[in-house]
């Protein structure tokens, strides 16, 4: 045990996902950030906010700069929000000429949310991903045990038999539908965050729309007409939707552990886990795992429906509430995602003959 | 208080909506699902499933059926849903000779699911005519108020004053893509269910798709397939929408709250609750009450999520906790947007001259 | 379905509890209402706030008093709370002359949150009568069956034989550990809430005190030093011990459900629900139910614990939200009671030779 | 960002708290586990069940022993829990002659049970000595201000003046409540877990029970008769009670942002967060994240309570779900009290001259 299971030395065997937690980490967020200072300085030069030859001065300093960690901490505890200590110390690396330059016209939460949609948005790339391939391993299993018999059950009891494939449809056709979900999910989230102080670009003369346009497409991002600083739907549609994934693959894996009870051994697991105490055991511990997975995001999506009630125009209290759920949604979705895959490897369908 | 203050005698009067309830109050319910067993049986007699003429004379003796609610109440209490013994009194209701024809190949979940489909669909109707209402009259307020200035407040404190029309944008907005985001919540929704026993519509040969593809046409959904009895995915995804809209009421309750304090009074209300023991007081009970709705549903949202964890190919457990929570979400939607409404008619920006 | 299954034509014929949900109807609630105001009256009386004889004069026309509940639902439409329309009805009803010493003193949150304390003991009354009675059940079942052999099962997987005895004990324990528990939720439940407009009790002199004793005899509950208006850790509290007791029911649901798998037959039931498609099943229906009602209050628990968050000296938001919650988490705890004994009384461990 | 805010690079600036996050690492955890093998052996020897020698002699090898983390991460991967592969090579480390009088007739959820005991018990000091110092610091905080008079606050609009005295007192009453229901906690989770493989110590004859009593002296547990493996009600009452604490410090949090307002003004902080864009501003972080930490337990706490449903004599998912909440509910807490003492320090009431 430990204070998060996705980082811990041993658990994060079992939940742990270092290709998505890698995007939550400390240097990508700080890459992100910087990224948004390099393209807002670029995009505010382009557009005659600063001078000419800010931007592509600032940008290539930004290159060569390591922000002091000890220092982020110590401004977060007092700001709550790492960007004005991240600032200071780009303004200082900068020197006087252009500290004026860096980070004009923008706000922390600018920063700090285009950060996270840039991310994100690689985010849902590999999770995309990965649907396809579970999908595809899916539709490989039943092509080679779909026509096996096996018991439906309904409430909790035998009802009439069934084919496997029609059961591998009901684990797949979810999955397919998620898929298509996400083109909707992606638009409420890949957006630009630039606002300023309150949304109002207030600093930037008329030219907030174009520099903002020009710094979305630096960054791989929506451009759109005022800042969501405190319109949260994007943040919670993206985690009801993690969920949504997370559960469909919970019943996927509820089903296999019910399947794969001693007494009822219409799948079989090429391997499983051992017990301390008995050794014979073949524990279902992946099908366990994305119950477990399923029921942990869908705990969390409430607290991300929680934090909507956003107040005014910034709410430190909601906004660091997103914080400390949405990563740990999006490593569990990818981690379900991967222990479903090499379940769905792993498992077989008997049939009569070899029970 | 009342076991739920949705249908309680004077709370209702704060968070209730007869509208919406009307769809869940057992009458609408049980039209309906007497609507699913008349379509399948003159779909079946179209397809030569059943005799010709049973469909016709199925479909006219179940208007003039009405079931027993005492009845239904214990079978209920038995079975765990209702329609064993709804079809039981209809068989009896029809007489011998057609009954074995009435509920032919269908199953419980088909009923009870299509029916909720049904009711379903015309509260997406209502509530998505409800956003556009909304969001008119919030455009309606900013042409009145827009240019007023008002304070922008970021965690808690003043920031920088803002034109009324920014911060009417930021409650507006949320709403226009949540009814952009119907369209996909409705096609997750108003489908049929019809599977049969366990989801293979075993007993109809090979005409259950056309038998389906009839219903759909007759009840006004569409048609899939394969029966998603299991697949609840289109559940929690309504359910988070609901929460996603009631989300974002309960941010603009909650700025006009901290706008209309006393001490701010950047907002007016024309009329507000009294107390008991200070009846000089204006309480802005309309914009409390969107955060509680907002906080009530964003609490739910976690219950439907965990219902996805569906085992096998029907879960009594998991089924009947969406009954339990669904519905709720369902009117309290409603009631957030009734209240909005209310709200936005009853306020004002004063502007510095009047405050 | 319906709005609130607890109250549904049939639905509450599977999760409703008639017993604990006559604490939350309307009547009841009036009637701890005006007992409150009766009580108040008559320690003012007798503590000489207000005239002597005008208590006893208050009291017995209370007794008369039948509420205009269509004057109290637009009263709560407006206010947001009950209490002020049913003052003003109270004072009507008096005259002119005692009008004046009705609620003297008090505010809303007093009469509603007593109202609900008065309620909530007998609630906990029953509650723990029943847990009483489930554990002596449970006792007998295990006199019963308790030398049978079981597998015992740990990871979805058969583990080692253990007594039923054994198994028993871990549905028992917990429940004797509940009952222990309520004696401190008690003491959070049971006291009188008397503060006044602002928790000072301000307009009583230094009488307020000695009011506060008189009352809280009379209405059989404890006097404390300060009105707990705003700190809601006693309703949290409950709500928590609610979803306690029915996790720990849920999981013997769960366990029952998944002994009586038709593949496992380790338990039988006497009877259980009929399915509409294959009228040879024996459903574990109240085994379901219990899970069902576990995982309603774990999800609806998490709603009474974000009410903490509570404003200042009253929140109208936070408090509206326990009044949507907590009265469905009491009913459905009761139900599970109910449902539990029910089912202990309907199970058989048919052993080897019967399985 | 981070998947984990607790461990952070510098967002644990924020919500991070050591001296809690230490229990949970793997450091802490490993030595439990060992420290529970060592008395293990040990009693076991002192009854016989194993050599004399043995048991001395084990736990002088575990003072020396350093598991391969490398390996115990595979193991965690395969088995779902990391005991078999420290056993194992607990095993291996002690000698063939040695290696089965190890983990003798225990099982794996044993070890991690009884660690979490351990290393919980000492959370609970710590959170009961913060409380206390809490509610000194708050004790303090009245003695100095406690005369000024405020503005009472109900449903978000001035009310009528009270002490800062009644205000501080509703802040701290709930503190100490929470105290008091520590000691019911600590019964819930000081206990010592020893059941063997189903939870009959079926391999120690008759000596289960000696053993374990002489266990729990050792690791400054208590001993019951039976072991809770499935029985969760005190992990889950535990995740209530820490939830109420941090809820009752987020109603703190959020007066004191209140009274904080720019417009409001009646309690000032001593310093505060600064904003990258708005020099001039004092933001009330720590108040804020007060209210953070007490909606994110108010979150997690619903998936504790999910996780009672805890199928038959182990559950790998519902036992999983655990580890990925309750540290982090634990750390929240800690955090929670020590932001709140760091609040209480850092604010003042001016009263109306200073104003």
């Amino acid at each position: 045990m430990s204070v998060s299971p996705f980082e811990h030395p041993f658990l994060s065997g079992l939940v742990g996902d270092p290709e998505i937690a890698a995007e939550f980490a400390v240097d990508a967020e700080i890459v992100a950030m910087l990224g948004f200072e390099a393209a807002l300085a670029e995009a505010e030069a382009a557009e005659g906010v600063i001078p000419a030859g800010a931007g592509q001065e600032i940008a290539s300093r930004i290159k060569a700069f390591e922000p002091d960690l000890e220092g982020l901490r110590e401004g977060v505890a007092r700001d709550g929000v790492v960007v004005p200590t991240l600032v200071s110390q780009l303004r200082s690396e900068v020197g006087e000429a252009l500290a004026g330059h860096v980070h004009f016209g923008a706000t922390s939460q600018d920063v700090i949310d285009t950060s996270l949609s840039m991310r994100l948005s690689r985010v849902l790339d590999v999770l995309g991903a990965r649907i396809d391939a579970l999908a595809g391993l899916l539709a490989t299993l039943s092509e080679r045990y779909g026509d096996i018999e096996v018991m439906a059950h309904t409430r909790m009891q035998a009802a009439i038999p069934v084919t496997a494939a029609r059961k591998i449809r009901s684990w797949r056709d979810p999955l397919l539908r998620h898929k298509s979900r996400l083109a909707g999910v992606r638009e409420s989230v890949a957006v630009l965050h630039f606002g300023g102080a309150a949304g109002t670009l207030d600093r930037l003369g008329g030219k907030g729309q174009a520099v903002g346009r020009r710094m979305a497409i630096a960054l791989g991002l929506t451009a759109v007409a005022d800042a969501r600083h405190s319109e949260r739907d994007g943040m919670a549609d993206l985690a009801s939707w993690l969920s949504l994934v997370t559960g469909s693959l919970g019943k996927m894996g509820q089903d296999i552990a019910l399947a794969a009870q001693s007494e009822v051994g219409e799948v079989k697991l090429a391997s499983g886990g051992g017990s301390s105490a008995m050794p014979h055991k073949v524990n279902p511990v992946g099908a366990e795992t994305l119950v477990t997975l399923a029921r942990f995001n869908a705990t969390l999506v409430a607290g991300m429906h929680q934090a909507m009630v956003h107040e005014n125009e910034r709410s430190g209290a909601a906004w660091t509430l997103e914080w400390m759920l949405l990563p740990q949604m999006a490593v569990a979705c990818g981690a379900a995602l991967g222990t479903a895959s090499r379940l769905v490897d792993a498992i077989s369908f008997p049939g009569k003959d070899d029970a």
